[in-house]
């Protein structure tokens, strides 16, 4: 897989987690160790797989981490009395609260509880609405962020560019949208958001100079879908049967990769692309927020 | 211009107004007068136009509404403090402040001041957020609301439609693509948000089942952008010099109405069009809020 046009979602975030470890040395010799607290519910195995991975790109950095983990059954209540002590605890800089939870508990009712200034995931609606405002003080989601991150430092162009993303979560697909159609840097692009309800997702795909595919389904985005030279930023993580695997299933991203990959201009392999970028980005968050604090 | 494809915006804020009437007379019942504030920096010509037109809607309502003047050269503490003071009165359930503001004074500070309860215009954050993640207990800013109520009650069907969005302002573009954009009533179309870096426009345009104007240029879109039977939603207000007119100066929308009405599907006139749907929203946010008080 080491074709010229791969984005090396990787390497690029190895590069900013080393770029971070000065800012954490300033941090340190400030006398303040960012500290961060995830929360898990229950038992997923995919949140298990997740939070694991963070916790130890927090451990790499010098990033103090904890794990608070609540029962299948817990309660919002309980969750709630969980996020006012890690919202009030000095210490903790950011917190970022895994889903998906249980159906027992609210999620837009969890992460409007964590403090803004701890809420590193960017979930928060005041920094949600600060994102689509323009107002650069808030924190921004990691993936999309990431995204952005990818392609700044891939050299891709995104000024006057047309985009089209696949999806509207509000994980990845509205605030990218958000940010790739602002002024500024990295941005300024035509967007387009195609769905589920949209009429002609191929002939938008077709006119598009940057695709950013978070639609959740697995190789959606075909060959005969993508223009010659587009750049594709695979967002999708998707768990799909493969008898050849031992598990008997494999994880494969919304882009048909094997065939998309020889006419895009620039691609993000999945795994490998978008994926680390997330957690590069939930550690810059987090040592912003420790900064931040610093200054207050 | 009772052309049979007009989209009468007097008719249908009128309609709203009155239905708001039964509200209000709950309310009252309840021993409860909707309150808003207004709040004005300096003279500027137009505010003192827009602020007199929504104290006449309140008053013919039944709202109490008071205006609160502070001196062109008022300094952000000043207004700070008086917006503490409006969030503080009971009696009060909403509070606008008319942009445009000073230049010595931040429009995003104040506008992330007022009380998100108190946020008759949509403005706060927290608001925005919430607009932009689907959540429904937040106040939506009141013009792209009034051109979605346009949409439903002239009976434009926008369930997989194609959409552009001229312009990326916050207070009209950013929040308009972010509502139709969305699962839902009046919603789920497919959204391009167009602006001064968009490669090609009109090739945007000439593809749109329904165009909401936004850019604030005068007369910007011209019939050769439009597919004929197009919907079109003019939000322009532009002052331009006419020498027939006592001023010197007429107002235009951002569509050259006499030449697109012809081919356009349905159309709002302006004025007469989005204008008179602001200041609907309005009432009915202020109704709202009024609303909400009581339950909590």
């Amino acid at each position: 897989m080491a074709a010229a046009n791969l984005i090396d979602g990787r390497a690029i975030a190895a590069q900013i987690q080393s770029e971070l470890v000065a800012r954490v040395a300033v941090l340190k010799s400030a006398g303040v160790i960012p500290g961060l607290a995830f929360v898990r519910v229950g038992e997923d195995p995919a949140s298990k797989v997740y939070v694991g991975r963070k916790e130890k790109a927090c451990a790499e950095l010098g990033i103090v981490s904890e794990t608070h983990l609540l029962p299948q059954a817990a309660t919002e209540v309980e969750l709630l009395a969980l996020i006012a002590k890690l919202n009030a605890t000095s210490h903790l800089h950011g917190i970022l609260v895994q889903a998906p939870l249980p159906k027992q508990i609210c999620e837009s009712v969890i992460f409007s509880t964590v403090l803004p200034t701890k809420d590193v995931d960017g979930f928060h609606p005041v920094n949600v609405g600060k994102l689509m405002l323009g107002d650069h003080t808030g924190f921004r989601p990691c993936t999309p962020a990431g995204v952005v991150e990818l392609l700044i430092r891939s050299g891709v162009k995104t000024e006057g560019a047309e985009v089209v993303v696949l999806g509207r979560g509000n994980i990845v697909g509205k605030p990218m949208a958000a940010m790739l159609c602002q002024k500024g840097q990295a941005a300024n692009s035509t967007v387009t958001i195609c769905h589920s309800a949209t009429r002609d997702i191929k002939a938008h795909c077709l006119r598009a100079d940057i695709i950013v595919a978070a639609m959740g389904v697995a190789e959606f985005l075909k060959a005969d879908m993508v223009k010659p030279g587009a750049v594709i930023m695979d967002v999708g993580v998707n768990r799909v049967p493969d008898a050849t695997s031992k598990t008997g299933t494999k994880l494969v991203g919304d882009v048909d990769f094997a065939n998309v990959q020889p006419i895009a201009g620039r691609i993000t392999p999945n795994p490998g692309g978008v994926g680390p970028m997330t957690i590069a980005m939930l550690l810059q968050n987090t040592v912003h927020a420790a900064e931040l604090k610093i200054k207050s």
